[in-house]
């Protein structure tokens, strides 16, 4: 059948984002589906009965991880495609949903055009999201054996739940965690398509991204203590300003960062204390999170900025302490399967760039046991985790054509 | 009487703090006696006790300012001397306390050395403290005419009480608040003992301070606001971070306010939005406090420091907005009565500096309709508005002779 023939149906897409839309809106605006909650149950229900309506057979491992098997003509190890359907609270419409629709219409043009040689799994991971338990990415992490029962026995949400307890409420099985585990060579090549999160390809003017590598991330919380003093009876020789010391830190991470093009640098939060208009703030915190997709630099940019706090709090005759939050390698995504994606993608009506992801996705963990590639779609004015998040479904259907594309390459080329 | 029996006894003034420290000790550490509330009401029935002991008539005005009077040999307007007894919430043992006991130590020991020609009245001011009403300096500003009975009706507290309902509820007369104005020319001079508040005598090693001028405040509270992006996601070139530009002006605003000997500016609070590791600050809400007892120069300053807070935002793609908060002018105290105070110190066994009071106080009101002097003695470490404020019981009575030598010369100047 000629490639040609292989065209997505934006109107599809944009219907399953309806109907996923329809679980878990939240009446304050946006959607709610927390990881492990009943309303990721039920999205993950709605992927299952459009994967039964495109001939697949649907599955749910221990963990809620949710699959659809399209039988191959040959057995082997089998190609995957997919994202996930859980969000932050009062999250958007396109956060991961948009890679289960377009993973979907994939399947769809795969099997309407003869189906592949290789078993063709479609996946929707649970627990993607880190919002509710302070970790991300559970699901992919238990199939690929970086989590067990005991992890989920381990993290726990605000009220104090484990991750364990809620997924057995929700009908899970999270103490055979271990039968979630894919067994060694069991898939050949996963993809992954995703919203940008950001505003790369809306600034060059591209329709796809083709992601090298996803960065890893050094989260450091710091702590600028000094002395509290009167602000009109203290000179300012004779201070010692916790609030001027991390502001320094904050204009020297942006500085550094910027001289890397792919190294980011953020302090997202800060607080001040007494935190009054009329005393010299004694104290100030601030989140410090450092990314990058070259590993030796994010350790070095961060280990820097950390020297760069201590020399600034030397000068001022501050204190500062640092504590290690969490420290995540970057990923690099391999040549073979990004090279199909980008020959699908020259062949395709889309206009793309190669970038990398500072986001962390499920494919970053994957990637650990299997060939991964990821493809990222515009995200409208780069925002996400909010209601106002958009993507067009039109860039989306695009996606999935270049991922039917290269998944049938990858196919062809395994049974050549 | 020769003049070297003029002796202030320290274990009075220890006395006197102690038994206003019996007023108010706030459980979780610290005195909160906050303005016009029952406490204020019974450190005030301790002054009255002791100025009854020293034979002076005591009285309270129709807002609670109350007041000690030593008749003299002769009518005539006043000499003033007085401070505070009222303390933010868990505030120190010294602030306006020592004021007060050095008041009442002056006045012994005039008296005990025959007296002056005019009347000798201590004051103790309501409501010095801005921090139950926002505004400081309530009594000293209804005596001199600045506040008036519906400026108590308007100001309030954070539960939405009233400072003339809350008066009311101790048992002043605050709809009588014109009762409570000062005859023009009934006060000669004004002096007030202070605890510095800050650690300039302590590190040019003084132990007492003559005050020359009380700066002036500008406050304003800015907001910069920039685009909350996901922080892995959008690359440094691409970012509006609201927080970036804010620190960006905490560190102009310290760097311009070092440029002047008696400025300075102060960035005492700042939060931040949303505040979380993973997202780019798209807001940044600061306050900025600028004084000096310069008054072009606090304008300037505050003026030049908005100038730079809108071309930090014009250079970062950000919006800046600006609210006046409070503006209020600098004092320079009289001369007359600062040399007579720079006299009687030199004579003294202080070793003494003239500076500015960086923070305001009732003198700052009472310098308005009549000529007034202000004296400070050291803070340990500069603490102060916090249980570990600490001042010597044996700096405070060498300000008491200061300030009795300094009311028998201005008595003898005026009955020359």
């Amino acid at each position: 059948m000629p490639e040609s023939s292989l065209k997505a149906d934006p109107r599809r897409i944009a219907r399953f984002l309806h109907e996923i839309g329809e679980v878990g809106a939240d009446p304050r605006g946006g959607w709610s589906r927390p990881a492990f909650g009943p309303e990721e149950r039920e999205a993950h229900a709605v992927f299952e009965r459009w994967a039964t309506e495109l001939g697949m057979t649907p599955s749910t491992d221990a963990v809620g991880n949710s699959f659809g098997e399209l039988a191959g003509s040959t057995t082997g190890p089998a190609l995957l495609v997919g994202s996930h359907l859980d969000t932050v609270p009062r999250g958007g419409g396109f956060d991961g949903v948009a890679g289960v629709a377009a993973a979907l219409e994939a399947v769809r043009l795969i099997a309407e055009s003869g189906g592949l040689g290789l078993p063709l799994r479609t996946v929707v991971f649970s627990g993607e999201e880190g919002a509710r338990f302070g970790t991300p990415c559970i699901g992919s992490r238990v199939a690929t054996d970086a989590f067990t029962g005991e992890s989920l026995r381990k993290l726990q949400d605000r009220e104090g739940r484990s991750v364990a307890e809620c997924a057995k409420e929700v009908g899970l099985r999270p103490a055979d965690a271990t039968e979630a585990v894919w067994p060694e060579g069991s898939v050949l090549a996963f993809l992954e398509l995703h919203i940008e999160q950001g505003r790369v390809l809306e600034a060059r003017g591209r329709t796809l991204g083709i992601v090298d590598a996803i960065a890893g991330s050094t989260r450091v919380e710091l702590t600028f203590s000094g002395s509290a003093d009167h602000s009109g009876a203290t000179p300012m020789t004779l201070r010692h300003d916790a609030l001027a010391g991390a502001s320094e830190l904050v204009i020297e991470a942006e500085r550094r960062a910027a001289l890397y093009r792919t190294a980011v640098a953020t302090v997202g939060d800060l607080r001040v204390e007494p935190g009054s208009f009329t005393t010299v703030p004694g104290l100030a915190r601030l989140s410090l999170d450092v990314r990058d997709v070259d590993s030796e630099r994010q350790r070095e940019l961060a280990e820097e900025l950390l020297d760069s706090a201590s020399r600034i709090a030397a000068r001022r005759g501050l204190e500062v302490s640092a504590v290690l939050v969490s420290d995540q390698s970057p990923v690099v995504l391999h040549k073979p399967v990004r090279e199909q994606l980008a020959r699908a993608a020259q062949r395709s009506d889309a206009t793309f760039c190669v970038l990398p992801s500072g986001a962390t996705h499920d494919t970053a963990h994957v990637a650990r046991v299997a060939p991964a590639g990821m493809i990222f779609v515009p995200s409208r004015g780069g925002v996400s985790h909010a209601p106002e998040e958009w993507s067009s479904a039109e860039d989306v259907a695009r996606g999935a054509e270049v991922m039917a594309a290269a998944l049938r390459a990858l196919d062809e080329k395994e049974n050549a």
